[in-house]
């Protein structure tokens, strides 16, 4: 099956939104063997839409449509399937109940928005949308197939998960499969990482092994071809076994997972409970912990004390300690760790101190300077770490490394 | 002048790499008035490449294509765009030193490598490259023009930015000028505001206004085209007057303001600090808050209470309170926001309590449901919120929604 992307949306020509959405769809598709050979953007502007969706089709057995089934007269997607296809519009009572019913509760309702997003081609098949107002749809004639998703990132990923990709694989069967698997690795850099897995990174052109650096962390892509999704599978373990050979604990996750969900995991597996005292990273530790269901098995306090006096009054840091010391130090770090771990009764705690910027702070520490404190019952230990980037980058290394701190002890301790 | 886009890469239609390429060169586009219509992404493939450069020519006077210029067989440009215009390529010496001088150095150089980046079709003007080894192009024949640029960001920015925008802005001359303007609205619905700005709305095709919908928020751009900036700015600022006067404390911020600036900067101007006190919102509240440079001055103290003994111990709220209405309660906000003023002596506190999902709490309160707690010197509101979407989706609009509540409180208060 060969398809097409088309995306509409005024915004995305304007720049005024990066289209992450393409790039999704084009990964789903590869996972189920789809070759997409074609994509194209256009605005909010019908005859160039038409146009746009008729090429696509006469190249393509499948376009996936995205953007422009809003509730506003800026949303051209369903007119412009219908009059590509030369189906009249028809009220959908579902799409119509499914739009009601999430927006009850929340005020108003404008009976001409609800209107249009009950509005699909005749023949359609309505794809559900579990995240927002607008239902998707299908729309079939003479062989070729529109699918037409919401712009909204989370709601078109969800979609394609739910029902775009299950129903496309089971239409699709043989063909060839490109699969991959990302090994996530924090604390090494990328230098580092190539130079102890160089002997696998050469002369290996499937699977290929990708190196990709995000903030604070790098990625390993491994991609392989293969007839079937087995196959390929097979392909990638193997390359996998040698990459954790060399790279051992200093992999803490794959695919999607992200640092917290290994520390969270970690935790509730050894069952024990963290607490929390940030300063530079302001929040952020918590906020990531807390974006991983059940973590309120395992964290049950965190404190930003962005203040002196807030380290001294409630973590019960020394006052003579912040004075001689500076509060970005590695005393006042132990000292954060074990107050909030005292605080909290928690079994093990993680502190950060630093200077996120954009100015220095008061004793002249450069920026990027952070502390990390981690303390249990049995003892404390303390990193010093020259972070850099911008204020939110600096938070978010610092975010990271604490965790990948919380989760190398826990491995090595517990 | 009418443009389009024309990315090559196989890696962007398999979703490996999302394109920002096509956001920033839109963006440049519009600001020298140059109307971009449309854009398309292929493989590097041939014959597919080729196919979209002739439909990109037939529609514009410009096409922009950026990737496949790089030193391998994959990197396709140099040929398609020979072929497409019927021109033979040469070698130019100008190409080849600039790419030996910047290789040398650098350990291994291939031959023939350095003999790709050297070919450019007869006729070209060269594109300096001061961030990488390939050499952009311009070509010309019978009124339309191709610009090649690499696909790596930071190349293709600085050409776009040295010689790409000051070549066509001269082109263009007496051209159009589009800008935007975006006013940013936290609290009603996208259908709520267009209802109230509905004779605003209609009928306008310059300036236009466009509602766009981001989590826990709406905003509104307004995008005039003009002979000059001043006057498009006249425009704008005519019909932003307008929408103020309807949606007056609604709109908290324009342009890449978020809700935590207008927060602290309120606090700044009125002299005052704010605590935390989170439970849902798991720290995102004050991490949103310590993302804004200067926040220091703000904010003092904030606690995640995520535990019922943390909301005791560290907060003061009373057992009796936390087991007669449950953690989720308007009297157990009120609580933690009473609490986390006293403890920090802060002028201003907010407090979350709720349930994120994704499995409801032990009460049986439905997903989503959150209170929102104020406490100030002189007294203390509470608000009760249904959120809707994944775990992360309803912190990020309960966070929000505080931020606000925060902000109108400091407007009307103080």
């Amino acid at each position: 099956m060969i398809a097409e992307i088309l995306n509409i949306g005024t915004e995305l020509l304007l720049g005024h939104v990066v289209d992450t959405n393409s790039a999704y769809i084009g990964r789903k598709l590869a996972g189920i063997g789809v070759n997409l050979y074609h994509k194209a953007t256009v605005g909010d502007n019908k005859p160039r839409a038409r146009a746009a969706l008729r090429e696509a089709l006469s190249r393509a057995d499948l376009v996936i449509i995205t953007g422009g089934l809003g509730p506003t007269e800026d949303d051209i997607t369903r007119e412009i399937v219908s009059e590509v296809f030369g189906i009249p519009q028809i009220h959908s009572d579902e799409a119509m109940n499914h739009a009601s019913s999430l927006l009850k509760g929340r005020g108003h309702q404008s009976l001409s928005s609800l209107e249009r997003l009950a509005q699909v081609p005749e023949g359609a098949t309505l794809i559900p949308n579990p995240r927002g107002t607008a239902c998707g749809f299908i729309v079939e004639k003479m062989g070729k197939q529109v699918i037409c998703l919401p712009g909204v990132p989370g709601e078109m990923e969800a979609m394609m998960e739910l029902t775009v990709i299950p129903y496309l694989a089971r239409l699709e069967g043989g063909g060839e499969i490109i699969t991959s698997r990302t090994l996530r690795i924090c604390g090494p850099g990328e230098a580092e990482i190539e130079d102890r897995i160089r002997h696998l990174l050469h002369g290996k052109s499937n699977p290929t092994i990708a190196p990709l650096v995000s903030l604070g962390e790098v990625m390993l892509r491994i991609t392989a071809k293969a007839s079937s999704l087995e196959e390929a599978d097979v392909m990638i373990h193997r390359i996998e076994t040698e990459l954790r050979e060399c790279l051992g604990q200093d992999i803490y996750g794959t695919e999607d997972d992200e640092i917290q969900h290994s520390v969270v995991r970690l935790l509730r597996e050894r069952n024990l409970t963290c607490a929390v005292a940030e300063s530079v990273t302001g929040g952020l530790i918590s906020h990531k912990l807390t974006e991983v269901p059940g973590c309120s098995k395992v964290l049950g306090l965190q404190v930003t004390s962005y203040s002196n006096d807030a380290k001294v009054k409630v973590l019960g840091v020394p006052k003579e300690d912040v004075r001689r010391h500076g509060a970005v130090s590695r005393e006042v770090a132990i000292r954060m760790a074990k107050g909030i771990l005292c605080l909290s009764g928690a079994d093990i705690s993680i502190s950060t101190t630093g200077v996120a910027g954009p100015t220095k702070d008061d004793h002249m520490h450069s920026i990027g300077l952070v502390f990390i404190g981690l303390a249990w019952k049995y003892g404390v230990t303390c990193g010093r770490f020259e972070f850099f980037g911008t204020r939110s980058e600096i938070k978010e290394r610092a975010a990271k490394r604490s965790l990948d701190l919380l989760r190398r002890h826990l491995l090595s301790h517990h």
